[in-house]
């Protein structure tokens, strides 16, 4: 790869997620030489990926340009490309825009979705961790509409206006809140011709409450929204499979009849070719770290955020998959380079928990903060607001607002337009 | 298809251009059916399409729902539907998602590019016609950026920095300056291991003068802002053809190595099998008709808008293709219509030409109105506002104001993300 010598460490990053970027700021101005390699040559605001889902947001308003985040830093590199190989004894990555060498690496690349090793469910449902797979929900909600007008078969039309949605996380719990929304706001007056009180949104949980990472209150609280906007929660409920039309569970006699499956009950770690040995990856399929965040046996090699875990006795778990301890450990992460280059004693990384959130719908929303818990319109304003903030750049944040606003206002979501259309194979629901 | 009986005349419109969406609107209250169909389920706001491919707009902002246009409207259908063939004697079109039986038909079917035959330019030539297409312009354009750091041959990194356009309309003369603007503004800093400064802009022209369809004034002083700004204006150029890395010229030994050819020198009327033929098929691709819109021989079939051409003496090649006629045509029909079904007497088409307009870049614009030519800082504005308030919807039009406010505030696009990677195979410049 391209990258002149420096007469500074090289220091590469994968992945401009949260843990990325937030560690690349740190170390802008030091005298290190920074290469951050993503797949993608933007930084992804995740936890508003529903709403590009939903059509309530334009997927370029939670998307920034990474060359843009790291245009005034001296000494960085951005690179777009797929590393598919870490040698670590030649300190080297094989990527498919050729090698590159490193003297200290940090792995930033997040996590992706966990199919549990279910093929069919890979092949055959939805995934929303990216944009384009957020944007293929959208086309095919959109799509199934259209599909629907096209029968007279009450029970295909029924499938075609059925969401399964599989997990109970926050991604799940919003998710079927907005498609809860678009049922009572936006369905009936863009479809007057079909019976759209039939639409079914069904969220399936596999243990005995929904957003279970968060308090008791935070959970009996969004399943009562939940249920209030009309969705039906299925607790304690396993799904086994999925063929493009019909969802097993292991309940007996539940299954559902749906075009639409969107998985959202689990994410792992995204693991790296010669950085994956059974002695370092931990639960999630994430690698263990230490304090520092550094991976055990490699002192030059790290790994922050949603692929590293930093398992102790009281977190023999890691830290959750979330956005702040990825944003924190990347802070730290970048202090500690510099005093490691420096010969200075490492501080390692103490999670500050500034609480968790969700929002169900409009004025609806749970926050847990570390000693406070309210739920209703002032916790779906604080969600708001604390969105708008962790979204990165001001235009973004401009957009983002005036739609909110506007949804709000109108009780409507513009973007519900079949840019790319999914293309789904129907022909399994015809009789 | 699905459309329930009615005991009113069915009005079927294939399009939701600006000549379907003013016919719809005209009809909407009226004693008809109407059935809108469309290839995609949104109305395209086209004279912005650039700014997507530039990363100055979000695709969304210049889409709108054709569902929320019609909401309101009784006795409106609109199916997504491609239609493949018309059966003018039976009343029928056959469509891929069934057929389907009129009383009155109008095709607002709209114009797509046209290669003049060309096969190799077609299938290596970026086209600008629709939402997926300006993305894949989007796309290829910032992979060429990431694709020529990869290098070290100067000859191969010019070629992925060179940008030929061919077409000297508006398209044309817009895009060229808005790729001039990011080649000064945006590409030093999102890019600094480049050299930008040997980023090229040609812009290719086979008449005497670009925007041809505006005065000599506007003419001159495009030139004058395009040569400025730093593009390249080949005039009096006839490209003959492009293998996906050489453009050839009739001009002699004048070629030009690219990776991006952008074909924005025509277009012709989207004709549909079964009413193409000959003797009803002007210049243009497009179907002759009356001064009512009328298809000649089919005195309950219309067209409006790019696809129509009203052909008299002072207008040998019927009115310009753009989005006044369209709207002015579909107005026109809504009322005709009526008149039609009631009996009544039909009124001719009066075109009112309001002028046109071209921007080049920042304070930079050409206006024609009848009697009244500017240029520059308030024709810039003018533009502006012009194309502010024909977008359709609230929303729509505050985003792209908010965008337009902070790109022209902070010299920046931030739309530069690489969504759906083009993929360009680039093995053809390397040595």
């Amino acid at each position: 790869m391209n990258i002149p010598k420096s007469n500074y460490p090289r220091i590469v990053i994968i992945g401009g997620g949260f843990a990325g970027i937030s560690l690349a700021k740190k170390l802008s101005g030091k005298e290190v030489q920074v290469v951050l390699l993503d797949k993608h040559n933007y930084h992804n605001f995740q936890p508003l990926l529903y709403q590009v889902s939903t059509g309530g947001l334009e997927p370029d308003s939670i998307a920034y340009p990474i060359r843009k985040v790291l245009k005034d830093f001296p000494n960085f590199y951005f690179r777009l490309a797929n590393v598919t190989q870490i040698v670590s004894d030649k300190k080297m990555l094989v990527t498919d825009i050729g090698d590159l060498n490193y003297d200290y690496l940090v792995l930033a690349t997040g996590s992706e979705t966990n199919f549990f090793g279910n093929a069919d469910m890979e092949k055959n449902s939805m995934a929303m961790k990216t944009i384009p797979q957020s944007l293929d929900l959208r086309s095919l909600i959109l799509e199934n509409f259209e599909q629907a007008l096209l029968t007279d078969e009450m029970h295909e039309r029924d499938a075609l206006m059925n969401f399964v949605i599989v997990g109970g996380g926050p991604t799940g719990v919003e998710l079927a809140g907005a498609l809860a929304e678009i049922k009572k706001g936006i369905l009936p007056k863009d479809y007057p011709d079909l019976d759209t009180r039939r639409v079914q949104i069904n969220l399936v949980q596999a243990s005995d409450r929904v957003l279970k990472e968060m308090s008791e209150q935070a959970s009996r609280k969004s399943e009562d929204f939940l249920e209030k906007l009309g969705v039906q929660i299925w607790k304690d409920t396993r799904v086994t499979g999925y063929d493009g039309k019909t969802v097993t569970t292991m309940t007996d006699g539940l299954t559902f009849e749906t075009a639409t499956l969107i998985w959202a009950a689990g994410v792992k770690g995204a693991l790296i070719n010669g950085l994956d040995a059974k002695d370092i990856v931990v639960r999630g399929n994430r690698l263990k770290v230490n304090q520092f965040n550094q991976v055990e046996g490699h002192p030059e090699i790290f790994a922050v955020g949603d692929v590293a875990s930093i398992v102790t006795e009281e977190n023999p778990c890691g830290h959750p998959m979330m956005a702040q301890p990825a944003i924190q450990q990347g802070r730290n992460l970048g202090d500690n380079l510099v005093r490691l280059i420096n010969g200075k004693p490492l501080k390692p990384f103490v999670y500050k928990d500034k609480g968790s959130m969700a929002t169900i719908g409009r004025n609806k929303a749970v926050v847990d903060l570390p000693n406070f818990r309210f739920q209703g319109v002032f916790a779906w304003f604080v969600w708001m607001f604390v969105h708008l903030f962790f979204l990165i750049g001001f235009r973004n944040r401009m957009v983002v607002f005036i739609n909110w606003v506007y949804n709000y206002v109108r009780f409507d979501r513009e973007a519900r337009l079949i840019i790319r259309p999914y293309k789904k194979d129907y022909s399994a629901f015809k009789d």
